[in-house]
């Protein structure tokens, strides 16, 4: 089979560096189109003299046609609000897009604006269609709708780790779908290669500091998603802390048993059952609990259950790599799926410990 | 005045080393006895070439008569289960005991032992007078007792940073008793200094990940001061997480208000009110969230707290350095307590930021 | 073309797991026995729970027989002075050996026994004909000794990282033979899994040390090797210093050009052509100086190389990833060799950064 | 004695910071004024709400009359380029200066220039008479001169580190003055707390690298007081790395003994009379090598000595953290001599290990 063609925009930041890293070993898609706006015009081995690309090629501007001629798929790696100016364009050119902003996210418009009424550029969308059109990108819960789909937002990083544990207990309704609390934790990749002062290594080592308390972006997203999944709206709590490392995601969910009669052997197999043609989720005996650096670098989520027979409460624990299964490797397998491609082709799924 | 003597036993581990640190630069507390098994007869200067101590002492057997001799007050800083070896025949000699381990947090004997069942020697103890009569070193609410006491047992560190928060809530009255959700994240020093594998930088940077769920010893040692401060049996869940740094402790504490109208700032000036004598108890403003990094160093313990008018949920942040305000430093604020001094004499507050 | 047989000696240390990650994704070679003296007896999967191996292997005794019948080749990871207990036995049943230990790395037993005398076992070895056999496993430089060797000695980390810059300019006599100097950077992981007090997190991190100074071992398997390029004697000086992270090792070499008119262009391009059919060596552009993480889990060495024209210094740094290219990935890249493979079959040789 | 009253301004990089925190605990010095462009107008606790300044100030404009009204002594905490814009006019108004910058640690404002050419501001400066009367603030070196200065700089990190351990053996002829070799390792924090994408903790944790190799601008400073010390014009190599860790410097500094049969006792025993009445150098004995963690958040300067008797070689390694004895700390050692205190008054030089 001939290789299908992939546009990367918005290469230099770290979900379009790991993006170009996965589709590097890929069998099956080849890069052909190297976007980004402010290296626009330099040589990739200028900006990256540590990963160097077959040719060497020359990051080009992301004008829509150009993408057109060259690739069959484009995946966007750009800050929210960007994406949308884009998409409709490639979208009309014949382009199917992996976008992995926010921008897509939400099956309402409104309620995008509402939660990314920050951004630059928020306000002048005016896409609600391709909003409802677009499918969430979570392969293990989507995966039929994501192999014919034009557009494919790729979730956040939080809701990835959050969701995966909780969405089956949700939709057997196990669980009361109230009160539960989703205290995650992340690396410090997760915000961006931009430079903050927050995020040196002077400050962020030997540190760990919740941010965002009540009403952090993900909050919502999750919410959305386990909503529909349940089948009626739930409302939770996320905290998210950054953590003093470069990679890793795990969040930590608090959830009540509606049976107090169910153990974690329970809730861990029907998770597991799930999870049965999920090559990228692995579901932990219970009593062992997944630390991120069992997935640093691969496509792979870990979750990990245990449960309080004096409480009645149940821990769900999912550790992903931020920028792989949180972010471009999900992206990838998305890819793999519209292309036609077992959802794993060219995603690593065993670390190199430690 | 003239200088308290103290001796410190137990010196190698990190409990010793800090307590050595902390009453090296006390203007009333003098180390004049220094103990412990394994390194006995050998001079300081040998073990610990960077922390040189005048008069360079050599470590003795910690002999209760020699003790005595030597001493006013002993720190003992020893594997739970061996201070209780000690502690009688120190009492009997008259030595006042701060105690780091956990041998006496528990008022009940019996309880002890079955928390510590595994502990070598956990079962030939009979003292259950002398756990009846300890004090919980926790100096924020226990002042007065602390002053006379013969014996303190100086609390755990995940114990302090989540019950400083959550007590005058509960004394209060403005929280639900049932369902806290307590998940605590500790550097790796807080595993002490005894070589394992899962604390090697190569093992535990680049790294979170939970342990002990479910049943960790020190769900027990918060539950029974909670319930006690609440005047009702309290349960909830305490999970930990090992975080990729050396010092800090952060206790991110999930609660219901009984009264959903209460706000964050509501919480928070009524927590403020409860330490307006606390020397180092801090609570922040509203929307600022402690960053374990800002009492790196110090006896200080700050609370953040915000609410989510949505859930009705409370969460309350506590943030300490494990070695210092959650071991070592407590330790020395009792030993400040029982000599008749101020609170934090010869304790740092400031962190030496970064 | 059917895969070749790998034995894995000593599964459980770093060189070991490393090797079976590597091996995992070989397309040409199969790890058919698992081999381990403390781990005998157990389950792959109760050891390593994050490294899932196909058909969940039970690591066995490492009985020459058993691994004769069970592999073409086996990879020895094993502490120093234990693998030439297991050797000898090995070749004479046929097996072909990658020794990741130190035992045959001089070609005089004498000066092994001298350099090793503190191992246990180090004074009962008497296979000095083996020890000269021994082929030095740097493919770079003895590419075609390798592929038939029948017992391989993959070099030490420090010496990997030196020589690789070193050798070049040696062989061409463009530097003064002495006065050279190593200052040598590693994170903890070189120090192997065994828990080890001065490697905990809490030790090791915020801190950097020499370590080693004047005498460490690597400095005399540097020297055996310069001296043998360089077509005389050299004693150099080897300074080891111990980094806060897992993985990567910077050599930066000083040396003394003959010709003060030469420049860094120049012994770049010299080292360039060197290595023009090396495909694990890459020389940077002057001016742009290797990190380690650039080569993080991958077997590729990077060089870096500048002149100071007024001292008349040249400076050269090669950075590796110390379990990769400076233990288990050289080990793999041997093996290739010896079974008539391409050198990079099955290595990884680009980041995924960060 | 009334206390002292000292001017900082450029408070909220991290050399300020330590200025701050540093004269908190002082005995005879106070802060009098917070100056800063960027700030000015804010409060201290809105711009660092965890270290809390007595009566919590307004940060000035530095003006040079406001300063000269509150201070007797400013501490300038500015980049390059900047500090020389305000020196004379608070020499003028006679405020005795303490310059963190490189503004003044050149006797010839020339060579600043030459060395400094990229700053911004770099060209207008005329002041050759102030670079002239300026005493390099090395107070183990000067102290007889700081005593009285009106102008003090205070010398860089890496000339700290690396000046310490060379000087007397410069002084005394024991090691040849060509050749030396000084590989030097610093924390993240040397490179300020201005935002910069290398120094993310994505970015420069897990890795360590060379930077400015050949041509760091220490490299003129080290040789202007090294040069100055021996009596003749002195070059050498300097490489400095920069380390995964917040703080902390080490120079491992390479040098030939001009008589080989000297030991590293001799040298050791040399440099430890040098600093005999130094309070804040300690020579630790042959064999003990110091690590950054051993000095982190003190004043104090460990160096070590080995030789090797094979190659003439001696070794001397120099650990500081960059921030205090390397900046800060420094600063404030000679602002006491300037006030006629002791030189350690306030500052601290035991660790808070680990």
């Amino acid at each position: 089979m001939a290789s299908k063609r992939v546009a990367v925009i918005g290469a230099s930041g770290y979900g379009g560096l790991q993006t170009l890293r996965l589709l590097h070993d890929h069998p099956d898609l080849s890069v052909t189109f190297l976007g980004g706006e402010r290296s626009s015009g330099k040589r990739w081995s200028e900006l990256t003299p540590f990963l160097p690309l077959p040719g060497d090629p020359v990051v080009q501007n992301p004008d829509p046609d150009a993408i057109a001629a060259a690739a069959d798929f484009a995946v966007l790696s750009l800050p929210n609000g960007l994406a949308a100016q884009l998409v409709p364009a490639l979208l009309t050119r014949g382009v199917r897009v992996v976008d992995l902003s926010a921008d897509y996210r939400y099956r309402s418009l409104q309620t995008w604006k509402e939660v990314y009424s920050s951004e630059a550029l928020a306000l002048n969308r005016g896409d609600e269609d391709l909003c409802a059109e677009a499918v969430y990108g979570l392969p293990e819960w989507e995966e039929r709708r994501i192999r014919s789909a034009r557009l494919v937002a790729a979730p956040g990083c939080f809701p990835t780790a959050s969701l995966l544990g909780l969405l089956p207990l949700l939709k057997q309704g196990l669980i009361e779908p109230s009160g539960i609390v989703i205290d995650a934790k992340t690396g410090t990749s997760g915000g961006g290669r931009a430079a903050k002062e927050h995020l040196l290594l002077a400050e962020a080592s030997e540190a760990i500091a919740p941010y965002g308390v009540v009403g952090h972006r993900h909050t919502s997203e999750i919410e959305q998603i386990a909503s529909q999944v349940a089948g009626q709206p739930i409302q939770l709590q996320f905290t998210p802390h950054l953590v003093p490392m470069v990679r890793g995601l795990l969040a930590t969910v608090y959830c009540r048993l509606r049976d107090p009669g169910l153990t974690a052997d329970d809730c861990s197999t029907l998770i597991r059952t799930a999870y049965r043609d999920a090559p990228c989720v692995e579901v932990l005996p219970v009593g062992t609990y997944p630390s991120t650096k069992w997935v640093r670098q691969t496509n792979r989520a870990l979750i990990g259950v245990q449960a309080d027979t004096r409480t009645g409460q149940l821990i769900v624990m999912g550790a992903i790599d931020n920028l792989v299964k949180g972010q471009a490797g999900q992206g990838v397998q998305c890819l793999n799926l519209m292309a036609g491609l077992a959802a794993t082709t060219g995603l690593p799924l065993l670390p190199f410990y430690p």
